[in-house]
């Protein structure tokens, strides 16, 4: 009936194939049934304009990263994505800007096969909340409270780039731009298919969300263990091996926005972990191990490594 | 470790019983098990500062009525609340606000039995969105498309206050301010209780938000019938009942954020649906008959209703 109806009805009605919807857009709520055996694994992510993403970020970046945040929230507890929610506030009608934002998130659900059956649309501040619900069966879970000592930690990708980028886009770095840094910003890839992967080999994980140090610490403090890192296997891209390493540690140590998996395996099945991820053609880096008898995080040089981590509410 | 999460922690950890609840706020997600043979509904509804509230409305009532608005959907689809996720965004820390806005949301939570089980605080202009989720099962589930001729149509309480009550906050109200009508806009009450009561005998059902006229045309048109509304039935308060009858109707009818239900009963299940409210001392209201041969709403005196509804981004 109103144009707000048309305007959600035209850009977010997607298809899909997916037989648990028992009702998507268009009541109310939505309606869904969950496989048996299965848990519930929900999350919910708000990005703010001028907080999360620069004020200039496309609307189909946006889209996608939206999306994104959430889907590797649903990847860090080894949860398959299965639908989502979307509230989006807006200054005002923009039929383009929905549509580009619309094929942004769209492109990414229909990849992670994750489904659209609901949400909210108002006038407002520039925002997106999405939340996310995953189903994993009860021993699959993967939880950050799960590290035990000797535990060897990885992660899915290389770190900092992202940082990188944001520091390119606000004019604070000192080398060249790179379209790779700022893509890894505006375009994360949500590590899902590395999760299902993995996770029957995973002891504790989590997503690098406010940085790797800040984000090992929440696994540190919620395993009551400590860790050693080896800051030379720390991976860096190669747009950050060719800049000041201390500058390119920072970016891959404290900077946010990763979205690569943080997770440890037990000593005992590394040799089986590391030939089953080499089966299948998925590189994870081996950046330290889990130590009970340390506090906090420590680099193999005995220099004690502290996270800055990101508070909103600080700046 | 920073003051972001401490915030969360100390204003949004409530101790709650739920055995469905494997992990609650402290993970990347939570995780939650769902009884067999229920299906989920899902709901996400945000409210924006001057655009769903004045303001200048206090953080209680915006606790308050950002839960009551996503149970009242759960309400309208026969669902039982079960957990919630809670985004905020706030211009800055504020301890006091956000202490004053948990406490007017939990009452709530606590009163309707749904557990908050995560959420997202970030630095913004002051918004928050509500992803409700509810349990089902099928069999039970309301829907706005199952209206069928002759029904009865019944509305779960008296209309057009909230509206009033904002008029009178805005200054275009023409009769004496009435703090009952201001509580049911800032205050409105979900109908949980009254949806589990009457399900079993409901065809359709909705929420209404957008307006009486609005919320009756979108059963209408999602079960392909109309409606005859007999406008003396129309229940109004007392506060109502006193200022001028044309301009009582209008904000009956017209106005939004009701979020009573509207719903239809098949003519042949009308006498023992009534017996069964009143053996339960709950009120419903009959205010008309749907009518396969009627397009759109069309009043007992033979005068076309048109809804005037509220859209977002027409103002």
């Amino acid at each position: 009936m109103s144009s707000e109806f048309d305007l959600i009805q035209s850009c977010f009605t997607w298809r899909h194939s997916s037989s648990t919807v028992i009702k998507g857009v268009g009541d109310d709520a939505a309606v869904v049934s969950v496989p048996d055996g299965k848990q519930l694994v929900v999350t919910t992510d708000t990005l703010i304009s001028g907080v999360h993403f620069p004020v200039d970020t496309s609307a189909h970046a946006i889209g996608h990263k939206a999306l994104a945040v959430n889907l590797s929230d649903l990847a860090a507890m080894g949860a398959e994505p299965a639908w989502f929610t979307l509230a989006i506030s807006l200054p005002e009608e923009d039929k383009q800007w929905l549509d580009d934002f619309s094929l942004g998130m769209r492109a990414l659900a229909d990849q992670s096969g994750i489904v659209l059956i609901g949400g909210d649309t108002t006038r407002g501040p520039l925002s997106v909340t999405i939340t996310a619900i995953g189903l994993v069966e009860p021993e699959r879970l993967l939880l950050r409270s799960a590290a035990k000592h000797d535990d060897v930690i990885y992660v899915t990708g290389k770190l900092g780039d992202a940082a990188a980028g944001l520091a390119m886009l606000q004019g604070g770095y000192s080398g060249d731009k790179s379209e790779a840094c700022i893509n890894k910003l505006n375009y994360p890839l949500p590590r899902n298919a590395e999760s299902f992967l993995i996770r029957d080999h995973v002891n504790a994980c989590l997503d690098i969300s406010d940085g790797f140090l800040a984000d090992l610490g929440h696994i540190l403090e919620a395993s009551k263990v400590g860790a050693l890192v080896d800051l030379a296997a720390i991976p860096l891209s190669v747009d950050l091996q060719q800049i000041d390493r201390q500058q390119a540690l920072e970016y891959a140590l404290q900077g946010g926005d990763d979205y690569e998996l943080l997770f440890t395996v037990p000593v005992s099945l590394q040799a089986e972990f590391e030939q089953l991820i080499q089966h299948h053609g998925v590189l994870c880096y081996r950046v330290g191990t889990i130590n009970q008898s340390l506090s906090g995080i420590v680099s193999t040089a005995g220099e004690p490594l502290e996270p800055a981590g990101y508070n909103h509410f600080s700046a």
